[in-house]
């Protein structure tokens, strides 16, 4: 199964959060286009999860700890963790999800 | 955990394919830098695959079906299915894997 991010079309998620998805079996990938300043509240899901800044810069608060990511930067959220994050500029940003989210389908 | 690909110390896991590795408990993502002309022979793994080109031709046979890719192009490999592939160029990738691959730590 093949996929190009230039015309998979995205979807709004949460306000200023677009993503383009590949989902598999075991696994979602999310590329995601944040608007500055959009947030996503702190919350916490089963799936482990890799957030990777590719552009731009995200403020993410992972169990309490905040930080500021940029560019080549990752964050590993265990299962369950608390998380929650804002665009400080206009940012794109990879999410991996294992297993997949169902409910981005 | 956090990680950035600035200061993380790439593995040769095979010749000409560099790797800079997250590892969780149920994904491992792999950021390579491949040189042009190095090949990865065919072969088939449990876990399932999302291959992603971020720069260079990458070409990427899947289950007997080849194609080139470049950057912003992605391919799922489901578990369990043959595939090999050759850099047309430098390449940058990104590999996906889940479940965790426990021979890369």
């Amino acid at each position: 199964m093949e996929y190009s991010l230039q015309t998979m079309t995205p979807k709004e998620i949460m306000p200023g959060f677009s993503g383009r998805m590949v989902h598999g079996q075991k696994m979602s990938l999310v590329f995601w286009e944040v608007t500055a300043g959009a947030e996503v509240p702190s919350h916490h899901h089963e799936h482990e999860q890799i957030m990777h800044v590719l552009e731009g810069r995200f403020e993410f608060t992972l169990d309490g700890q905040t930080g500021t990511y940029g560019p080549g930067d990752l964050v590993l959220i265990p299962s369950g963790v608390p998380h929650s994050g804002k665009a400080l500029t206009d940012c794109r940003l990879l999410d991996a999800f294992a297993p997949v989210r169902e409910e981005y389908r």
